[in-house]
């Protein structure tokens, strides 16, 4: 093979992205430099942190320039390296782009190897076992400090975060509340992902309302995967000293020049919350633990894991839309083969 | 005598209190029950916490009624006592009302027997050493955990709190930043209480960018007293990691029913902030250590005592109404002698 294929960016997305702000492009084949790794791309993670790269902002990280690849985080297989510590063969995740192969170095961003359980699906450890699952464990854990009997209210609460998140508080005791956007969330909420309670923000009048009858007492975390009015809402049903994990802000990635108003932050000194953001990677430390913790429920079937999957190369761009219209229930991966 | 004279609520204020909103009543002399604790009170703390109480929303606390007098922290002498801890002549704080004597009991909120050092004037114990310097510097240690080296920008720089927590920070070492409102405060920051630089909100085009020039390097630690669109250009020069000490939002309680919008809450997680809204009753445990530091700093002259201060129960109003217009520097206290 001599040209490696990258999905790159067209054009700024305008709000929720369409596959036309995506093109397929050639790039020649990487030659390896002393200390680099080449690695065939089997699965890519699709995250709504994604969106955030693809406008010219700066951030956390640069932003994606126009006719550049899309960043994003990916598991493969080792095909060729210059690093000693890596062979071919070997699975790794990290930061890499939507292509078929990617040159890392031990510079990589989240670069990983892996040793995976050959008896589940290797797309696993993009998702529950990946940086979704890994979130979801660390966030309530190491930054919402969860303790059973506490009553926890997580958005986006069939997404790949929120999905596991919610079986997680409930596996740790907690009496756990999800926030999702459609009916067929909401049953597959309850039915599959064992919510003790669900409420549908599209279906009722007044979700501050909602939450106040679902949790009647208060809540004590707040896992908040969405931001915006979702967040205003919550801040007004929190208890005293309640926390609030702030994961991710979805409502404001599609409109970063126009993001929604928080009116309600005043809550913050009256009820003495705490809200606390956190990107995966500060907490490298806590992660062996969650990944064995994630693994052994997923085998014994106390997690149940919710794909949403795709294959091929070219189909990323879409797939990724999907997510970013709220169209898909559980991990978003795709694969190639 | 006979009538216990209390300034009372006539009418919830729209927006900015104005004097006609309150009333001057009399009551009768209280008589005590066993277990309490009569009190001629010698100074009010004026405090931006008491505008939340005057609107009909539940909170932290009720909301005071029409015709019920003014809840508020004061300092007073112990003339009679049914409570077997208390002594004529005992100086005891209290969340009392603006009266002339006031009823305690060992329930009273924030009740607290005071030894004051008598070569320093009573009012400094509901100013730099009462709430307002206790919250200043449990906000600054207990939850902003400041370091030695940190950049520290206080809004509302020369308030009862933010004048005390600008000294405060500089003492332990920290580059300490004001946002002030007009010319006159800028240069009473510097001059008096000792910030390395200051920014007049009133008189930049854009906070945001002038906060930025003041900190190049971001911002480890925001102490906000005012919430609103000063909160939102702070968000926006955080560091990573950085802590927002969210202490009040004085920009939200004279607009309850129309608080100001923050719009930039998404920097929440890309910076991975922590933010901690608190009271000070919450601290009580670090009251003591705090108070014997102020005081210490105080007789030698490290820390400089700023008050604006009136005189006789009949004028509160004006002055609460002075304060919360933002006409007032330092610590506004009302005296009854």
């Amino acid at each position: 093979m001599t040209v490696n294929r990258q999905i790159v960016l067209k054009r700024r997305p305008n709000g929720i992205p369409v596959p036309e702000d995506f093109a397929l492009a050639e790039a020649p084949m990487p030659v390896l430099a002393e200390g680099e790794i080449l690695v065939r791309n089997r699965c890519f993670s699709m995250e709504p942190a994604i969106r955030g790269w693809l406008d010219d902002k700066e951030s956390y990280f640069p932003p994606i320039p126009i006719g550049g690849p899309i960043r994003a985080p990916s598991l493969g297989e080792v095909v060729e390296s210059r690093h000693p510590g890596f062979q071919p063969g070997d699975i790794v995740r990290g930061l890499n782009h939507w292509e078929d192969y990617s040159v890392l170095t031990e510079n990589t961003i989240l670069l990983e190897k892996l040793h995976p359980d050959r008896s589940l699906p290797l797309s696993y450890y993009v998702g529950p076992l990946g940086g979704s699952g890994l979130t979801a464990y660390v966030g309530l854990h190491d930054v919402g400090r969860i303790r059973e009997g506490d009553t926890v209210v997580i958005s986006a609460a069939v997404g790949a975060v929120g999905g596991v998140a919610g079986q997680v508080a409930r596996l740790r005791g907690c009496r756990v509340i999800g926030l999702v956007g459609s009916e067929e969330k909401a049953r597959f909420a309850t039915e599959q992902l064992g919510y003790h309670a669900v409420v549908n923000y599209r279906a009722v009048p007044d979700l501050a309302e909602a939450v106040r009858a679902a949790c009647p007492e208060g809540v004590d975390v707040y896992f908040d995967n969405v931001g915006g009015a979702t967040l205003d809402a919550m801040l007004i049903n929190m208890k005293t000293y309640g926390r609030i994990i702030a994961c991710g802000m979805i409502a404001a990635y599609n409109r970063q020049d126009n993001p929604p108003p928080i009116f309600n932050l005043w809550e913050m000194v009256a009820r003495q919350l705490e809200m606390k953001g956190f990107l995966l990677q500060t907490y490298a430390a806590s992660i062996p633990a969650a990944q064995a913790q994630l693994e052994a429920w997923i085998r014994s079937g106390a997690l149940m894991v919710s794909e949403h999957k795709r294959h091929g190369l070219e189909n990323a761009p879409a797939l990724f839309c999907e997510l970013m219209a709220g169209k898909t229930t559980g991990k978003a991966v795709l694969e190639i083969s």
